[in-house]
């Protein structure tokens, strides 16, 4: 990313390597909270959900968050109720460790799904995570919590308020699993700012609908996802409870666009991914519909590897519109573009499009295929990336 | 397939070299039907639907066909106006060199999507695929109808009626872009028995539901789809008008029979396919949810990558079912088994799972993953198969 990573102050961040699946690297990260500070978090929809999920859930319901506990390499899904208690006793643990209640630690995991979380091995890497915990950390943050990702996520942004510099600072791991269905994997963002929890939660859900909630690399929706936002309040300002001022405002916008940002970065760090694409549906009926084409373009294994190949068969992408399940469709109001170049217009191959106009967008690392439905006014943009030979390796190869 | 293929009487198909897309092969069918034949088809429901696919619902709303024209290497689909008008002279030119009406033909095509139809081609070649008509050619036909398949999918059967042998032969292609959503990509199947043309659509629709549109390879519908059942009336008995006859009965199981056969076929020939894998879900609220279940599971490619690896990563499986939309999903009621291998109950891995015992499974060639949902009394079965790197690879240098 190559922009500066600013502290939030208030919210130290500490790693350790706890050998969990990994050997050598941190896999550990604690994020601590002050007193006073506020926590918004939303998590996966998936029916299995994760125990650290359902625990997370259940510990911010009754106590504000002190610390955050995040493994790598082991997901603690699928491990029933050995799974719950392991993600209590973990919390439990740092309790100890730090003298807060155990209910006031939210634990997340992410690795392979179905083993039982090594708590041993946890408890035993705590204290080194703890007395390393520093507001500077947010890069090694990042690299601690990540799987397949070839890269650390890390996006931070400045705005001004009443003369003084707040920060929004997240981190993000994610490369495949990845169609979030309510956030992606794990993403961790703080702000300085004292912010209203009721409004924090409100300002999440914003920033994660149009990012996180917009991104596929394969259409698997992971049982841990969750993303996280934190409020330190730390900053010279006062309690933003409000969601008309100026504050809140700015805040919602700074906080979305590093949540775009982490976004993007997961689908460009995607399984194999070799380029980034944007799937921009327009003139639908609703958002809903829009929606659904876009993520039945950007799911289609054929379109897929066209990409991957760069190869402008827009056949595909027009087969995988015919296919959306759209009732009534004019097909010859249907238009196909990539980028600024139309190669689909009145059911067919766009007079003045030629293959070589089509071959050169499709050499880029970065474009966007745009369909028009003609048939409304609603729109829908989706993050996209190719399938590729290292996709198929990464997921034959992830286990064994 | 290593059985004897029947010819059905009345039944003439021949081929001929058009070189259309490939050089040296036959890639252009004719299939004859004689007078007083019936013929039952079912098309594809992608809206982009090709122009063959328009132009033969439109004679066979006209006229009782006599002639299917089918061609391999080029799709006609995406072409608009064009694709149309080449498609019925198509029809116009066997129409000719036969001497029946043009509304009388039926066109298709299978290949690649948005080129123009090489009509010249076509209408030179017509002659030879005429002289070459023959009862005894369909393996020779199977093989003229493949694209990507790397070999000829042919189902021959008989039962016996009234002390006479009936046969019903099919043939199919398709390997990629699979998802049938009324009849695979290119399926014949012809019978003599002479059957009314409603009953023989009946047949057809019942034969297709648990065959042809209960297979998935990736996800894709084709624009070209279509599935046509003809009967040539040859056999020494009655016309078969009525459903619960023998007759009918008899018929509507070998045809059902043989799709069932052919759908197999398809799925062990999917592109790249290394394993055949049925997805059983079994005790859902109804067919739909037992279906949606089994897709989510079929296309995932996350769970394919690991059916390739042959790596019994069965959390990958519980996330699909996780992520499948169920409403009120009572995880701990869940059942997930490889063949008779146990690895989810009360959700999370079964007390009794090893690693080993799903590794035996996963290493057959061919096997079941099941489901119980615990909910209800539906069930549904879809085939498909692995993802690997050679569907990879033939999908990104199918065109190139």
């Amino acid at each position: 990313m190559g922009d500066d990573v600013y502290s939030v102050p208030g919210i130290r961040l500490g790693v350790a390597a706890a050998g969990i699946k990994y050997p050598g690297r941190n896999d550990l990260l604690v994020i601590a909270l002050p007193e006073g500070g506020s926590c918004a978090g939303l998590f996966t929809r998936n029916a299995f959900c994760a125990a650290p999920v359902h625990v997370a859930k259940q510990h911010m319901g009754a106590e504000a968050p002190r610390y955050l506990l995040i493994n790598s390499g082991n997901a603690n899904a699928g491990t029933g109720d050995q799974g719950l208690l392991d993600a209590q006793r973990s919390c439990a643990a740092l309790a100890e460790v730090t003298g807060c209640k155990a209910a006031q630690v939210l634990p997340f995991s992410t690795g392979v799904i179905g083993e039982n979380l090594p708590v041993d091995c946890i408890e035993q890497a705590l204290p080194k995570a703890i007395e390393s915990l520093d507001e500077a950390s947010w890069e090694a943050a990042a690299v601690a919590i990540m799987t397949t990702d070839t890269r650390p996520k890390v996006v931070s942004r400045q705005f001004d308020l009443a003369g003084e510099s707040i920060t929004v600072t997240g981190i993000a791991k994610g490369s495949g699993m990845i169609r979030p269905d309510m956030a992606t994997m794990l993403a961790y963002l703080a702000t300085d700012l004292a912010v209203d929890v009721s409004l924090l939660q409100q300002c999440l859900r914003d920033a994660v609908q149009p990012s996180f909630n917009s991104i596929t690399v394969d259409g698997d929706t992971s049982t841990n996802d969750a993303c996280m936002l934190l409020a330190s309040g730390k900053a010279g300002v006062e309690l933003v409870s409000d969601a008309d001022s100026e504050a809140y405002r700015k805040l919602s916008q700074t906080v979305t666009d590093v949540c775009m940002s982490l976004a993007r970065e997961i689908v460009r760090d995607g399984e194999g991914a070799t380029k980034l694409v944007e799937v921009l549906v327009e003139s639908a009926t609703s958002e809903h519909e829009a929606r659904s084409v876009a993520y039945t373009i950007a799911h289609s294994p054929l379109v897929k590897t066209a990409l991957f190949a760069s190869d402008p068969n827009w056949g595909r992408i027009l087969a995988a519109v015919g296919r959306a399940g759209l009732e009534d469709l004019a097909i010859d109001q249907v238009e196909i573009w990539l980028d600024d170049v139309c190669i689909v217009r009145n059911g067919g191959r766009a007079a003045d499009y030629t293959e070589a106009a089509g071959q050169q967008v499709m050499d880029r690392a970065e474009f966007t295929i745009g369909v028009k439905l003609g048939r409304g006014q609603a729109a829908a943009r989706i993050l996209t990336c190719d399938l590729s030979y290292d996709y198929v390796k990464i997921n034959a190869e992830y286990r064994t």
